[in-house]
């Protein structure tokens, strides 16, 4: 595996798989009473984030801390962002602390390849922009696979706000590499061009979704109604919003949270026994602690269920 | 004891008994030069704080690390709230991660009872809105009862802004439990409707403070002159205001912090011999240990005074 | 030493070269891969830091947190500092949970010194106003002794900013301590009159500044121009910036960070193998740990190279 996981092309298919059954193994030592090994202990993972982010940031923060490493946060508001620090110098001043891991979120395409040529540490994209979140397609394919036991020829189709979602980019070239038959669909304003290159369908309505056996719906930013992407949120709802109408009663649900309830989706279809939502977020601790091992520990090693921290055994009451 | 400590309405006069008794024996561990137990080690607890706060978020933190719990911080701001993410949400995303505990402090009355409906982990009210906030009443009983032994028969006057105030709710229920006299005193615009039921005597004017043992004197927010609660800062502090004039020799003093020098209180009694501020503040972190230590690995156990954590020895020079 | 260290008139040249030689065995400590020490398991040291941050904040971070100190952050925004509560008070709230240190950042010169009235902590000055930054100047000493071995009878030139520069007061204090002679530079409405009784000369243009064996660079800040200090930051350049014209082949090129690429240095000295700038961000971490150790566990003992933390050993893949 390579040294930074900027995007899902980093990772191949091999990769993927030891990932997630390191994943697996973290899940059991998630659900000990100390959900802690050693692995990474004496190491520095920095979170430097750029934009507002409650569930990455802090799935990322538990993942180090059940590591063991020492993590400290540099978040835009109180830093020296304020001052115009450039990302550059803000990557070399904590570079000189010399952390194994630097997970970078940032509102611009390609930020975490540029921090990949400014540190010697490990890189990991938690979102840049528009472009990919890598650790978000990881877990959504170890949340499927959990579910379903094999990703090979199912069926996904994303829906929604393609042109803006990195999800929906990581996802496209994370599931097809599993060997997914992957569907776009959405408006035609919400549709980047040419997206077929990456190997999946487009479609601009609902219709043939019966043959999904994996709805993944999108996120629809209120924001880009302002950009006049949709005319309202209510036609938007009308047209592509999945619904229980809509989603079959054999068809699995997906979606990278935060749900706005009532646009892409409807209330009853949320709370499904369809829909993997809770379990995607579950996931996240497990996957994250997944990759920090295996960028920081691993290195191509075979997956090892880790030890339990037992140096310092709760005491009794 | 219940699993959540939202109101003081949760906790029973033994209940109490035992949090004063082991928050006691953490005051022990907190004197040592490692101020540490292993007891929550491997433990997830998250603090979920959407208003301000320098001296609660700061005592959980501290207590939670003193247990050996791995602490997560959200605040409003910097997190998804900014997006607009409803609490539900957060906290079913943060509930994703297992924390054993997660503190929430709210401007909404009601937060911390709805955080629990959404979340199987142990849910700590650390103020909602005007509603409570029951740690503060348990420091203060803790703080009170070290200097006086026994609270039963004591008579306590709550003075100020009764209306606004989540501490003066918490108060009242808190020391009548325990066996005190309450009475709450104040202008009529800042004394609720029917505060009586809870078993408080109510006073608009402070002709017979000399019957308390204890006055505890409650904030006042600047805010609310904006309300015309009362008519100016001034006028509160003539009829109002504790100072050395109307603090009798053998009163105690109790505020919940920050004071407004001038204000509620004079700056020559705030120094005094009889004011409790600085020690209410001081049992903070271990009455915070031991309301944690109760609803995550005490569950009904006897009082006992945990091991040092000598596992690392602090190295010689 | 004495309990604080609020200025460089605090440490004499007997402590600095016990802290310089105590970071040189951090230093090795910081080239393993567990770059942890056990000495402050257990200890409490509050970051308080009242001006956005990144370098400062989160190499004391790191330092405590590999020290194996508790680390609690409170920063302006999100704290009781917005509900306008004093810093005597906020120190005192603080002071109460008995920490071992208080590193205090703020925007007004003579803060640290007013922390030091108000708790028994040990309290370390991180900046206060233009007053003074002494950790900084001890790692600018710390990483130019590693360059050049012995800093008697050296040439440094502080050019810049003066005026409004805590790195320069501090600096010209450190510099002339250990046996060098220091010159300050810069535009005459921004030299402070009377720096010669810090020991230095004065010059206003960098006619000499051949003679300096390093030249230490201030940051310009942008608010300045406001301020009519110069009239234009292209004219402040074209008369003080350090450029490869400018700096001789064996001059040694210093700056405290961040950066204004092209006013105050040009990019091509800044990338020259004489520039010192990151391995001064890299001395951050092992000098505050040098100081934290000195002041909470050293006490005048003598510098030895604390044992790796293998209490907990890193587990086999």
């Amino acid at each position: 595996m390579r040294r930074h996981l900027l995007s899902v092309d980093d990772v191949s298919r091999e990769d993927i798989e030891r990932i997630l059954g390191r994943a697996e193994s973290f899940a059991e030592v998630s659900g000990r009473e100390i959900k802690k090994v050693p692995t990474l202990r004496g190491r520095t993972v920095i979170n430097l984030f750029y934009e507002a982010s409650t569930r990455t940031s802090s799935s990322f923060e538990l993942a180090a801390k059940r590591l063991s490493a020492d993590l400290v946060s540099v978040k835009s508001s109180g830093s020296s962002v304020e001052k115009g620090e450039s990302l550059k110098d803000t990557v070399q001043t904590l570079s000189a602390y010399d952390p194994a891991a630097i997970v970078i979120r940032s509102p611009h395409a390609g930020a975490a390849a540029l921090v990949a040529r400014w540190t010697p540490a490990s890189v990991i994209n938690a979102g840049d922009g528009k472009h990919e979140h890598p650790t978000q397609a990881l877990l959504d394919l170890y949340t499927l696979r959990r579910r379903v036991g094999s990703l090979e020829g199912l069926s996904v189709w994303i829906v929604g706000d393609v042109l803006h979602s990195r999800v929906a980019r990581s996802g496209i070239l994370a599931f097809t590499r599993m060997g997914c038959d992957v569907t776009v669909c959405g408006p035609p304003t919400l549709i980047p061009r040419g997206i077929e290159s990456l190997g999946c369908e487009v479609r601009y309505t609902l219709d043939g979704l019966g043959e999904a056996d994996v709805v993944y719906a999108l996120r629809m930013q209120h924001e880009r109604m302002k950009g006049n992407f949709v005319p309202s949120l209510r036609e938007y709802a009308a047209q592509y919003q999945i619904d229980g109408r809509r989603l079959g009663a054999a068809q699995l649900l997906m979606h990278p949270g935060p749900v706005n309830r009532g646009v892409e989706l409807s209330a009853e279809v949320i709370d499904s026994p369809q829909a993997l939502i809770t379990e995607q977020v579950e996931s996240g601790v497990v996957v994250r602690m997944a990759v920090l091992y295996e960028l920081l520990a691993g290195r191509g090693a075979p997956a090892a269920v880790p030890a339990p921290d037992e140096t310092i055994a709760p005491q009794p009451a």
